[in-house]
């Protein structure tokens, strides 16, 4: 049986690079040779033992590559065809999807709900850190790469520019609004171009790192306030002359950005959480308004399927996002466990890397 | 200067009748002579000072009544007429109106958005337990009384129905949903008659008191699941083979029942908050899926306003929804203070009185 | 190769019972042995040429019945169980499905959209009036049936229960509506019940038909309009007081609904249109205000899928919704053909009929 | 009793600058002293007896100004305060604007409603092309211009932006759609910057005056067909790849554009349409896919009210979006009927036109 290289999750504190077959191709996936991937915060959690995988598990879920094998049952796509695949891999024919809730698909009976069952890759199957990737339900969830846009062009689309996306898409932003992010990392970024294709109109970025803050400025962010200066309520609050914002995006998974996000909300504002936490959260009696506010929580998976990923390679393809100044540094899949040191411990001013084989 | 018998918060714990001037009538206002009003679990709330109110304000927002008297800019009304109006009022031309949230009308400066702003009577203006109430905005908010309902037909219209049946609107109820309800409080059976109303096939009412659960199953609850008899969640897991519910609505504004309305949604699902709470929500890690489970939590206060007022007052003439076996007791205004005082303690079975001067 | 009767379009005005092959099994396939089925509209319009299938086609696209035989790939179903399957049957892979239209289901490639390619069943595949019938994407479609139905309180559900109430649902029928249904035959009818289930008040029912009224007003309708006794916009005007409805469903297909629909809807009301045109239709200038009445014509195909058919099934077992009034007939399915003539001239006051192999 | 210039209509084909009382100022009311106005293709379509007034009435419905006297009860403005009314301004008080539908805003009864009452200003009482303009309903439609935005950078707000922009917000536009705009005049560029705000990425123009393509390459076109240049449905199909639109935006007003609209939608795209149309429209059997193909069809009128000219003045002051180019030519008040004559027979490239007192 014919091996491949992958970055398998061995136990906490250690993900290492090792062999494995490559995967059977069932009737309905497909088997991508990977050419593009890279490291996600999630994947930090898995390695730190925070977010809780398997033994053994191929870790990864943002993968760019060229279909080597279809299945039987695949429709719509040729082998050697140039591809991206979502972080989040929706069956297509679950109850879940068939009411549009996609990421949150599960088993097919009617008893199987359970929160995330669409996120697959690098969570309950193999993931995008090896040479090879089986892709379930391929038909549903390929997307072919147009010619003119190179793999890193289209890295971002898998995973963070789908939940940076998102955040503003389900905040329900409207022309005019006044948006803010907390927390500028990749997917803060992303929620912050997410917010200005949007057309909010004054994005106020929270951080204090310097080279985010120029990219966010880029991407669209009006103004930045930084948590070291200050109150970070009052100094938005100051921001918006005591209005508050239609839409807070929390995009770091804190109490504090959570809470602080829902403190500048204005009567009727959306709180659109993006954060994958680790330990209960708060909402203060005050900051809730006792229940009276009108306010709407909304927190969001990763959007996936093929039509999510052919709309933002869209948007990439049009040039009205560029996030190539989010890859900061290059590695051989051969050196993914070097990559992983640099990512964990945000090194040398790294946004995202890109991986290749 | 003529005067009005008036229910009166004095300080905490005595809410009493006095008598108070009848308001000066200005261009935009109406003056009202109450012939029906009642008490809210709110108005207990401000009676214990747990929610603070001026002292000397007269409390009530639930008003049935005449016009007496019209300023002189309020159109399409005549003196004489039967009306009512909400328990909220907006203004109509505030910021907060004019993007389609009434119900936090503030200030008309940009600055002034403020949570609640829309509800005035008996929290930052004299209410309806009184003789005569002032209302402000009269064209925005006075609705006609169609001449084949009764006082009591309407009265649950001005808050409890406004209220209860926006959990199941903000909820986003569809047909053939499955809705949890807890707490069968006034608000909470109306609020599983506005989920009824919106298409659910299964609605699950939680409390414990036979007379509440009663009224439930004659309002649409297709099953109960009572408090004492085993844990909640596990209960309503049960009933729902396992899926969860796709909106639970919280209609009484504690930890536990919040808490317990976000361990039972499905994947995706949405809890509508209807509760005015007393102290901070925890949402605990897992019932949160740690922000990954696609939830939706809104809060909802009262919707007002005449049209609001008109719809609620047809779905009573439509005979789809009978309020009437809330109405359990009757007082006299002068008896008010005996009307506080069985209504705080929840005695004899009470659910709502109606008041007449 | 073993065969089995079936209900095939030879040419115009012959639909005749015939003896094909039972059809293969694939792996995304389930093979269905019809226990009931019925006729509809479109057939009607099928049978009289008036819309085009391919010769030799069995039509119908009404199933009830037992799995007999499952492909690989399906998951989450067994042999022997009692299914239905919507008429329209979304793969869940196509773009159009991954964007909410499953209806509107086409090739897997970005550029096969085309109208109603969800439609399959006796329109591009054989459809349902035979011995069995072949189900594609089953895993998608087939929807289990609770045991306590009988086939004949499901027999709605595949066809005019999901395209009646969806003309409440695109409609966006809110509590407190005024909504008026053109043409009370079978899809009319069910758009009475899902308007009514949707929470509107006041249902107006357009029809000259005894019995078809009589169901109506069974099902919701709180007023009706005959056409034979007067202009119909007039009469519907005046049980307004002039206002105008919020939503119109339109539930025949011909220009004189159509364009009475729009004449009485409200300033900002809903044409939601059901029906199967034949012909231009034409929005008179007045009518359409000259595009300044912020109307919204919304025109939707029967919505199919397991959730779906979930869905419309728990409306049935909650006892909301009881349609068996309309089985006015009961056939074999060795009389078809003369269940077709009844049908077909509308005779014997026919509403449906039940067929039985 | 003090005299003002204003824009008379006195017969078809006869607008003319004539003088008029200043206007009383009523409780509700302000009195706005004009800096500038535009002329609209509305006004034109008065000129020509296309669209009827009442003889004797001023024109216009664009007004910049300051203000010059509040009434007694208007909130929330001061004298010498430099404002903008919308087109269009709703009483924030009629059953039509208490559900959300402003535009449509009308008497204040019950059985009042008719299309287009929200429309006042040079339509049911004199409008803006004077010197003068008296605001009804003052506290919900001024709107205070921020300090460093001039007269002509709002001045398209009023009217153009604001129904250029709903085009692409009724339409629903996603991040990702691909729209196409008919015609590129003033609104229908709009149209395309307010596409591009939404987050299209493809945005297809249809014109053939090369400054108009100029400009709406300017404001995000990524491609413009010429009508001229073979057939538009299929130069628009070949762009999409056989695929179509997701929304299509009218934005002329005839049978010819409206049609081609509907044609080159996907199945379930919007037709959004915001031509004012002169005659019958026709919506052919094909193109509507028989009442089958999901389609929606909304008209909608242009948005007003202080919020909405808040959140447009937004949009200017953070240069997304730059209509300055739109401002071709300047006219006093004095020269109006020049103005008019140009700009009837769009002479010279004018797109608009700022008319100073």
């Amino acid at each position: 049986m014919a091996k491949m290289k992958a970055a398998i999750f061995v136990e906490k504190n250690r993900i290492v690079l090792d062999e494995k077959p490559i995967p059977e191709v069932g009737p309905l996936d497909a088997l991508i040779r990977i050419t593009t991937t890279t490291l996600c915060g999630t994947d930090v959690h898995i390695l730190r033992g925070e977010y809780p995988v398997a033994k053994g598990l191929t870790i990864g879920h943002e993968p760019v590559g060229v279909i080597e094998k279809l299945g039987s049952q695949v429709q719509g796509f040729v082998e050697g065809q140039r591809v991206i695949a979502g972080a989040i891999t929706p069956s297509g024919h679950s109850f879940a999807c068939l009411c549009g809730c996609g990421a949150q698909d599960g088993p097919d009976t009617r008893h199987g709900f359970r929160a995330a069952g669409g996120w697959k890759f690098g969570n309950s199957i193999d993931g995008s850190q090896a040479e090879y990737l089986l892709v379930p339900d391929a038909t549903a969830n390929l997307c072919a790469i147009p010619d003119h846009l190179s793999d890193e062009q289209v890295l971002m689309c898998p995973d963070i520019m789908s939940t940076g996306f998102s955040g503003a898409e389900r905040g329900e932003v409207q022309i005019g609004d006044t948006v803010v992010v907390f927390a500028l990392g990749p997917i803060g970024l992303c929620a912050v171009a997410g917010a200005r294709l949007k057309g909010a109109t004054t994005i106020i970025g929270v951080d204090t790192v310097a080279a985010r803050i120029e990219v966010a400025h880029k991407l669209g962010a009006t103004h930045v306030v930084d948590f070291n200066k200050g109150d970070v309520v009052q100094q938005i609050m100051r921001l918006t002359d005591g209005r508050g914002v239609d839409v807070a995006i929390e995009a770091l998974g804190t109490q504090s950005t959570f809470e602080s996000a829902l403190r500048v909300l204005r009567p009727g504002g959306t709180l659109s959480s993006l954060g994958v936490y680790s330990s209960d959260l708060r909402l203060p009696l005050d900051a809730f308004a006792a229940g009276l506010g009108d306010y709407r929580i909304v927190s969001t998976l990763c959007p996936g399927g093929k039509e999510r990923m052919r709309r933002l390679m869209e948007v990439v393809g049009s040039g009205q996002v560029d996030l190539k100044p989010l890859v900061t540094h290059h590695f051989k899949l051969d050196d993914i466990e070097a990559a992983y040191e640099l990512f964990a411990h945000q090194r040398d001013g790294v946004m995202k890397v890109a991986i290749t084989p």
